[in-house]
């Protein structure tokens, strides 16, 4: 077998984060759904942005965050996702490709803009997204790099891509050619109410084609219709190879076929905006997954690639990640 | 005389900033005077954005920043700045607007895209700022909002529009009327190249039109040609009413002509970003002015606001910074 060219492909939406600070009166007032994402139109995205206080923005979207958090580790990555040839999708298309992230999707050259996520960030560093899928609603299986996906490690798939019909085409697409050619299948599955939404076809999907599940608490709990964390643990076992449950403060919990690994949370951290977390933390597992450590160490480097990004604002890292990795690659279990 | 609508009324160019992390050495390989502000075509823009590590976009231009400062405050702004019909545009109007300034220019149709500042930000927080004009170099008289201006207690204008004959004419115009009007006519230096570029210029302006100077010694030292501080303050007190002059963290010394004021910087701050101290400093210091505070009061509470957007990247306030002027203004002097 040749050597993998990616250690990880990424597939997602593409999008800019719009940061700004809210207090909870502001979302009350719109009904907007703290904590969660929620898909808006064009008209509320301009709406919602009058509303909005002044911003900043950054480059997001949940797998292209993961894709640049390991690129900032020294992995190789590519990245799949569909912008606008406008100047949000030239902010995107830049800063992606200057964390080292390979990124050849053709932009969309007519129609919608590129897509945003307003970001509500309240003072409890909770973050609530409102999101304008624009151009990302466009991906389809013509954009997939399966030459590039079958000489991968792993191929990384965000379960938000499941509320586009094409976009669901070209992930069942991309999985089933990544299984016959060897490569491990990941899925966040993104959001509890994505779960809701989409709940048998990710039952399908992870029980025939995942093979690591990444989920928070919520997600994995909406998944199996459960309100009790340990009652996951036998179901996701028979369903996946290996599933990285993270639970905020409790840390996570990295479960497979025969053992369960609890991961503490890094302690002492000032968290600023929660916004990335998850991204952050599968960016860690996946890097160390795909150096070949073992599953208790891409937890911990999960951790503290999580704890890295809830200390500022925005999604993507901005310390010296290669220095946190070594200290946790050095120290082993 | 009626009640002035506006405390201040800032004319400058609409910039939005893209902020990135970089080490000297990219500095130098790239030619880039440290600390300092180029002006780059079009081609220089892409060029070194290539260049440029991942960047965070936020609004910036150096007069739109001290009136986001002011508004901030609590204080009545009015800005004039010329953005393109494009999503940048649409950031910088947003962001301006959603801190409470008045903000009516019409936007550029055709042509040129809104201005873009690549700012490479080294580990010792000195910003080196690239900036393409774009849009602002078609600001021109028919932008001038007179009645606004002339119903302001000051109109505050920035010295980077010098480099633009249109804006160029269009701030003597403002200045002349508002002048006739009673408008006190603040003027910042902006960067000690811009000073050398116009030297002569700003002598004629400071000597004729100007009551309220604000600099930092580079600036003022490159106005009167000399390398003394010491020689500064006997010749700007025959020019202007009153000087602000910042002085890094010497903190400032305020100009009049019977009195010198020295105020020292803030202690204990954590420098991340220098971007927009100066900006910062005009902001608190022509709050406390059109309140009517004394001008030691003044350059006090200019000294807080840099500090609070030096201790992070971007140039405007993310603290409660009432909260701040609060405490300045109940201790006084």
């Amino acid at each position: 077998m040749r050597t993998p060219r990616y250690d990880v492909t990424a597939i997602g939406n593409a999008i800019v984060d719009v940061l700004a600070q809210a207090d909870d009166a502001l979302l009350e007032q719109h009904h907007l759904a703290k904590g969660a994402m929620s898909l808006i139109d064009a008209a509320d995205a301009d709406r919602l942005y009058g509303i909005m206080g002044p911003g900043r923005e950054v480059s997001g979207g949940s797998a292209a965050n993961t894709a640049a958090g390991i690129a900032a580790l020294g992995g190789r990555v590519a990245y799949i996702g569909k912008v606008a040839a406008d100047q949000l999708g030239q902010v995107f298309s830049h800063d992606i490709r200057a964390t080292g992230v390979t990124y050849n999707t053709t932009p969309l050259v007519q129609g919608v803009s590129t897509a945003r996520c307003l970001i509500f960030v309240t003072p409890d560093a909770q973050r609530t997204m409102q999101t304008f899928l624009g151009a990302t609603t466009q991906l389809g299986p013509e954009d997939l790099d399966m030459d590039g996906i079958t000489s991968s490690k792993v191929v990384y798939l965000e379960g938000y891509l499941w509320d586009q019909p094409r976009a669901k085409t070209a992930m069942r697409d991309a999985a089933i050619t990544a299984h016959k050619a060897g490569v491990k299948v990941a899925l966040t599955l993104s959001d509890a109410f994505c779960v809701a939404r989409f709940r048998d076809e990710f039952l399908e999907l992870v029980e025939h084609h995942v093979d690591i599940l990444f989920a928070n608490e919520h997600e994995i709990l909406s998944l199996y219709q459960t309100e009790q964390f340990d009652e996951v643990v036998p179901r996701v076992r028979a369903h996946c190879e290996i599933a990285a449950l993270t639970r905020s403060e409790k840390g996570s919990v990295v479960v497979t076929g025969n053992e369960v690994h609890v991961i503490p949370a890094e302690p002492g951290v000032r968290v600023v905006d929660t916004t990335g977390a998850g991204d952050a933390y599968a960016a860690g597992f996946l890097y160390a997954f795909t150096q070949g450590r073992d599953l208790w160490t891409c937890g911990r480097l999960g951790g503290v690639m999580a704890a890295e990004i809830i200390s500022h604002y925005g999604a993507r890292p901005e310390a010296d990640v290669k220095a946190l990795a070594a200290a946790v690659l050095a120290a082993g279990r």
